[in-house]
Parts: C-alpha cells; structure tokens; sequence
C-alpha cells in the first residue's frame, strides 16, 4: 500500500506517466537522544523527518521512508532499515554517502541498496534483534550515559538469565505490552494479537561493568523489550523469583510485571529479511 | 587569592569568626558537547556554572570552584581537576556521590578529597595532558560523533609522527596559540610569555580507523593543542613538510600554522600535580 507522501509524489508507478520508480532499502544507525523517536511529528526532530528532508534536499523527491518499525524517543538503532521508491537515478553508494554529507552527525547511513519492488522495510522483516546495555559501576563516564542504563547494588545474574530463559519460544506477551488506549476496542474486535515468538533472549558481559541483554524475535509489542528488562532487573533484585517468568506470560496483564526501563539502554540491533 | 564568590561567602577563614575552612580538590570527567566550556557564563550552562550550583545544592555554600585551567565549548574532560574551600563537614565519599547525584550524566565527579589549605587546581599544576581523537574510516558511527574528530582521505601518518616530535622541549609556541586580542598590550607590557616546555607528543592507533595524538607539557595555550593537530594534518595530508615544523615554532606568527582542528575531538586527560 503507497503511502500518502509517496502517492503525493507520484511514486507509485503508474500514474507518472510511465516512468517506473525504483524501490530503496536503507540501513542506518542513529543516536537517539536528541530525536522524537523515529516517527515523523510536526515541528519535532525525529529521525524519520531528518531522513526525509536529506533524500529531498539530495534528489528534490518528496518521499516518506518507511522503518522496520518505530523506535521511541532516546532509542539507539545500530542497523534500523528503511525502504521508499523513488525516480533519481542515482548509484547506491553516491546517495548513501550524499545523504550522510547532508544529515545531522547523530543519523549515518551505512548502505543504501536498490531493492524488489515489493520490499517493504516492516512487513518484509522476519525477525529484529535488540540489545540493552546496563552499566554497573559506581560511576557511569559521561561518554557512556546517552546509551546505557546505569544500575546500582548487586544483581543476581544468574536469576536474570534463567528468567530471560523462561520467556523463549512462542507466547503471548501482554504482560510486557504497554496499555494501549485502543486496546479495550480492538480486544472487542477481536483484533488483538500479542503472541510473538522468541528465538534468542540472554544476558551477556562483554567488559567488566557492562551487562547486555539480547533478544531476537519474530516481532515485538509496544515497549516490550524495555518491560522485559525493566522485569528481569526486579528478578536480579531479588524482588521477584525467576520461575515466576512463566506465570507473568499466563496471566497476560501488564500490571503484573516489572517497570518500563529507560529508553537510553535500548539498541534496535539489526533487521533480518528472508534474501 | 580568594575568588569573589569565596570571599562572598567568607571563604577566608579568617572573618568568618575563627571557624575555618576546608580546601578540596574535585576529579571530574565530563562531555562537553552541550557546555559553553569551563567558564561561569551568565544565562549559559558551563561546567564550573553546573558544579558550583550542585555544591551549593548539597552543601548550602556559594563558592566558585577552580578548574586547571579552561576548556572551550565542546572539550571534554576525562580528568579536569577543581579546587575551592568550603565549612561543610561532609566526608569526601560523600561529598563525591551526593554531587554526582544532582549534577547532570554529562558531568561526573571521579574523585573528592581534601587539599592542603595553600593547593589551587591552576596554580599548583606541575603538567598537563591532553589527547585528540580522528576517526578515520568513511561512516562515523553516531555514538562516536560528539567525541572525535572524522576525517577522510590517505594520511601519512609517519609524517604527522615526525612533525609531532618536532615541537617536543621547549619553544615559543606563539605560532600556536590562538590571536589574542589583549597580546599587542602585554606584549607592550613584557608580559607575553608564549614558552611552553613539552615533554610528549605523539601519534597512536590503539584501534583500527582511530589515530589518536597525546601532548604533555607544562602548560598550553589558548587552541594550542587544536592548532597543533590541524597543522599536523595538513603534514600528513601533504600539504606541508614535517621539516617545516621547527621553522614554524622559529617564525612565531599564528598565520603560518595551520588551521584550528574542532573541539569535539579533545580530551583534557589529565593534570598532574607535586605529591
């Protein structure tokens, strides 16, 4: 389905007389700190906005690219995707390295593909990947604060993984789910659907002070990633068992588990897409 | 000499009625990308303008602590040093986690303790060391962006070593140092002192893409280390000879050096002081 930018722009093909337009796969890190998240707002920096304003200011089309999803406000990504179409016909690597001479230093393309026309950067995507980054020294560098979460007092690692175990597979998630206001309606309409399937979730230690959590999935929900850790924090705490994990998933009520940890830790690590 | 602000607050220890006061020496690190430098400014947020309002929060005293020397916009600090004197009897430990409590994330306090009465952060510093960060691969990665300097294109970096052991001993650094528009008058007044003695000077690359240069030397003046690295990348980029170094030094005028390389890639790293 065009979007209405992309409509607006003629971009779909066939009512611009002929001239067929090229689909455009991006991938892109940014430092989400000073954005509005990735979404386009009126009167906001976000990273969707700034990428769109550097594709027209570089080829003088309007068009709005497409994410894998959304990432919220201070959310890093390492390798987010985006894809649009587009007439300019420039080479790849020109327009990765035009966008870059173009965009604020906290947004940097990595590469830019041409792509099949039916590549859609979100419902193309098979699986994303995140990663959060607690540090757990007494105090947090400054160089470090923008992309950590900084943890006091002792953490149970050990129960921290068992419960990141607990939660692989194919489950339904709302108790990690953010309360959606429309969420009462769309249970009405039968539209909800929180199970999401989970390939990887473990805690690592790369360097001395620095624990990581990584999860892999089919999809994830509305601060999900950021409900789980905030939940395994309270199980490293103490302040919850570990084999309490399944119950939380049965029970399907946000209430029931941990707080929402802060968005500066959260790294949208990679997008996977079948070749 | 007492500070205004120490002497507003009856920092002496002497008009204060017999009680007196405690000289501290603070450690601290921090990012100074969104700091209009060191320097108390009004209506400006600055390092010394955040650390004095922080003790002032915790202890309940005005004073003006004392940096080592001031850092410009945009110039971090791994380990900027600060002294004042204050009467709360706080325990350094402390005094140390209470500030890192209030102050912002970009500001961190590694280290406070008490100073001899008669130690000042700029006055009893023997030494300094700073270090300036380039990044050389194509893609800046956004988490790297605020804390080096990207470079492009091949550098002879054999040729910036060589330039860099040039200015090593002591020399008139005036080619160096920023224009200054009160010099004309010290100069007139014999006060212009432009000899610097450096005892390190020194191009790394402790990673792949990062090359990485290291001065020490028993005092800098204002952009010396900027000045110096923009004139070693011209040196490395051919734009000038490493022999020409020494005739820089000998010729003493800005205008024959090269230009001021961004703040962003400096790191005040260390101040040393007699034991």
């Amino acid at each position: 389905m065009l979007e209405p930018a992309e409509e607006a722009a003629g971009m779909d093909g066939l009512e611009d007389g002929g001239e067929s337009a090229q689909n455009w796969k991006l991938t892109l890190a940014y430092d989400g700190t000073d954005f509005h998240g990735w979404q386009l707002q009126p009167e906001k920096a976000t990273v969707q906005g700034e990428l769109a304003a550097a594709i027209e200011r570089v080829t003088g089309e309007r068009v709005l690219p497409q994410g894998s999803g959304r990432t919220d406000a201070g959310v890093h990504a390492l390798g987010q995707v985006a894809s649009f179409a587009m007439h300019a016909p420039i080479p790849p690597a020109n327009l990765a390295r035009a966008l870059n001479r173009t965009l604020p230093a906290a947004i940097r393309i990595l590469q830019a593909e041409h792509a099949p026309a039916e590549f859609h950067a979100r419902h193309s995507a098979v699986a994303k990947t995140y990663t959060y980054r607690l540090f757990r020294r007494d105090v947090c560098p400054p160089f470090l604060a923008r992309y950590v979460c900084a943890v006091h007092g002792a953490l149970d690692v050990d129960a921290m993984r068992s419960a990141a175990a607990a939660v692989l597979g194919e489950h339904d998630f709302s108790s990690f789910a953010a309360t959606d206001p429309d969420r009462a309606q769309r249970i009405a309409q039968q539209e909800a659907n929180n199970v999401r399937c989970i390939t990887r979730s473990e805690w690592d230690e790369p360097e001395s002070g620095l624990l990581v959590y990584t999860v892999s999935g089919s999809g994830f929900l509305h601060h999900m990633v950021r409900n789980l850790v905030g939940t395994f924090l309270e199980v490293g705490r103490g302040q919850r068992s570990p084999q309490g994990t399944a119950e939380l998933l049965r029970i399907r009520n946000r209430s029931a588990a941990g707080a929402t940890a802060p968005a500066r830790g959260l790294f949208l690590h990679s997008v996977t897409y079948l070749e």
